[in-house]
């Protein structure tokens, strides 16, 4: 059988270079799998300066996997962890794609709940554990080892490939914006791909349409000079812990809403459109709570679970701590108390007013004798975009094949800056096609990807770049 | 000149010795700083079973202190940590002093911000550093080498002695209760004297006539039966530390007041007296706060900040921990989140019903879908005790003789539980006689004890066995 030649998109050659290129992906499955987990024994922690020999590691396994699929290869430097850069653009005519991804992760702790440590991947009743294993080194391979079946079955891409992996995701994408601003027109394309969500649920595959942005924040509250007897000083004092406490609990009301001055500004009301279609996925409230361990839901009244996580904002403590968290009392009180804050918006919230409205009511909040620091990480705006593209076309129908079964359309609740900057800087719509599920742990312990859907996903990835080329 | 024999109360025989006694103190007094050391090097941690052996030997340490000092010595097992007791009973008609006091000590975290390491004793500035220099192992020293330098120099003592020293005073005494029960004629006896108080301030030195009483407890909140991410879950589950948060902020209103049901029960409005008397002592706020490095006092509205402090009740978080704690951010809705909370009580609140209260309210503020788990660490009433007992007068002469300047008469904010049981066990008064300070930093880092203190306290406490004897 001939080799698809670079710009023939023919339907007479292409599907039995399709049937081989799933022969291949379904001989060489144990291989990448294995290739998968020695990807996965690299900590790459980006948020922790002290893994940062890691994420190089990572980021060089990355560039020999992009040489061994025959894309070439390069290291882009930034201030922080490096971005690989893949390309190959011999598939002249054809449309060119932006395949985007990232090689950190999230930090493994708390380390004492996860079954098998979180960078010894095991697999386990068909799935694979390890940190990253879904978010998003297992993702990514996906594409990696598509990309791969199409050079060797056929010797070339039906496609132009752009492949972008970078090694910030984790602590806010700081350099990426950098890196596009600084190479627009190398980095042109028609569109943009990325797997870093998730299925709707099991077996019922799905395509983004929308995801909410995020702002993050730190908040000190410092009262006496050290930790003092809660005996002798206490009543006279305001207490850095109690303090911190009654300024977290005054950013919501008794109903679920977040009482930071002009949050809400800028979100239009849902549509009576969008409701119905949210309310026709098949979704199981009861089933949901249940696989959290939880008996029941709370959140901001009036709005129905997909829509509280998809379609209105949020403000979580993401971590807290202050005094003593020993064994045992102990009878002081503390000098100090720290929070992480994260927000989650939604079009078209406007980030910065948020992290200014959140610093303005949480110092507006804290009691006299308290000194309060406020301290910003990172923020990315919300975004929907249009479901009717001719690419998302082509999305469906290879999640069709790879998974056997149409994709429905929804929203997400995490946030995936670059897809603004893609729109910004680039000009380009995303396709994002989630391989994993919700309840793979992500950034929790135990964070595991299904080997079904590591092999579907791959197939898909597969198919797709055949799919953009005839669209 | 002959030595006071047993029973012979004479004045013209006392002073004599007394001035010998004086001397040897001063002749001694760089050995005993050194003993102090040894004893202060010991870490016991009594919060912390990591630390069994070390309280283990503490307890060692004090018996061979008893020992050399001239008393008979008992090492009384008991289920935690065991109790030393020292005896001298050969004054035949003499009264009968029970000593009191802990070689256990607070935990010595947070470790970094110690300038000498906790358990390696260091004098700097007159003061000598170490976790439990004041808070108790330097005032049971005190009574410990007045006692020795009265056997020394007289070859008895003016008073008959029972000392116990306990090690689980830092974590609630649990096992102190069960020894007196059990021991109740044995430790008869007609007065009680502990030294783990302090001075009103620098060179005012004071005799304490109530104490706070105390509860402890710990509540956890449990969400999702992992950490799960923000942006997938966010804003559909409630979040534990949120929720941690709102229930700790529920517990005061914005007057200060705490809003546990029944919380002041039973406590009498202020007189007019105490007021004026509380408002007499030399005390300056503006320095009170400046010590303490905070720039405003913060409490109940409508009392002054010693009334905050003696007069009125508390709720106080020690430590709050939850999600994550580390370096950058990490986009988690925590999995759980635990608090520990101290209330400081007054007469005459009932611990319990404070106790009850306080779960039900930290309950009743729970957002649906998190678990409550609540657990008590011990309590013990508050008590104010008569000011004008005879053995009170001797206390204050023997204070005047060994600081060089008369007490004033105070109230403390903390807790000593044994002196509730001393009163409802053993019938007994207790003279509260603190050599230490406010400033000293007891139960935080760099707790040091002024060596002036130890020396003036040891002179006093040598006078007082003295002027208990003639009263």
């Amino acid at each position: 059988m001939p080799r698809s030649p670079a710009g023939d998109r023919g339907t007479i050659v292409m599907p039995v270079t399709l049937a081989q290129i799933d022969r291949y992906l379904v001989e060489n499955a144990d291989r990448h799998l294995e290739e998968l987990k020695a990807f996965l024994k690299i900590p790459s922690v980006s948020a922790d300066s002290r893994h940062k020999a890691d994420v190089a590691r990572a980021a060089d396994f990355v560039m020999s996997q992009f040489r061994a699929a025959g894309l070439d290869a390069e290291l882009v430097k930034t201030a922080g962890h490096p971005i690989c850069y893949g390309t190959w653009l011999k598939a002249a005519g054809a449309p060119t794609v932006l395949i985007y991804g990232h090689y950190d992760v999230q930090p493994p702790d708390p380390l004492d709940q996860w079954t098998t440590p979180p960078f010894e991947p095991t697999v386990r009743d068909g799935r694979l554990y390890a940190r990253g294993a879904t978010d998003d080194k297992g993702q990514v391979f996906t594409h990696i080892k598509s990309l791969e079946a199409w050079m060797k079955v056929a010797g070339t891409l039906p496609v132009n490939v752009k492949f972008v992996i970078e090694g910030e995701e984790e602590v806010g994408s700081n350099n990426l914006d950098l890196f596009l601003e600084a190479n627009k027109s190398r980095l042109a394309a028609d569109v943009a791909v990325i797997s870093d969500t998730s299925q709707f649920a099991r077996d019922v595959p799905a395509i983004t349409y929308g995801l909410r942005g995020i702002v993050a924040c730190e908040v000190t509250v410092r009262g006496p000079n050290s930790d003092k007897h809660s005996g002798v000083f206490g009543g006279a004092i305001a207490n850095p812990v109690n303090a911190l406490a009654r300024m977290i609990a005054g950013l919501h009301d008794d109903q679920g809403r977040i009482t930071i001055p002009g949050f809400y500004d800028g979100i239009p009301p849902m549509s009576a459109d969008e409701r119905a279609r949210l309310a026709q996925l098949p979704f199981d409230e009861r089933q949901f709570l249940s696989e959290l361990g939880v008996d029941a839901g709370w959140g901001e009244a009036g709005y129905t679970s997909l829509e509280r996580r998809w379609v209105r904002p949020t403000c979580d403590v993401n971590g807290i701590t202050g005094g003593y968290q020993g064994e045992g009392p102990k009878t002081i009180i503390p000098s100090s108390a720290t929070a992480k804050i994260t927000c989650r918006l939604v079009p078209d919230q406007n980030p910065e007013k948020v992290v200014a409205g959140l610093e303005a009511r949480l110092r507006k909040l804290a009691p006299p004798g308290v000194k309060v620091e406020f301290r910003t990480w990172h923020g990315c705006p919300a975004f929907v975009f249009d479901p009717t593209s001719r690419y998302m076309g082509a999305a469906k129908k290879a999640i069709a094949t790879g998974f056997g079964v149409e994709p429905v359309m929804i929203r997400e609740g995490g946030s995936i800056p670059v897809v603004a900057s893609f729109r910004s800087l680039l000009g380009l719509d995303t396709l994002l096609l989630g391989w994993g599920q919700n309840s793979d742990n992500l950034h929790g312990p135990n964070e595991h990807f299904h080997l079904a859907d590591f092999r579907r996903g791959t197939r898909a990835s597969a198919h797709l770049w055949h799919e953009l080329c005839v669209v």
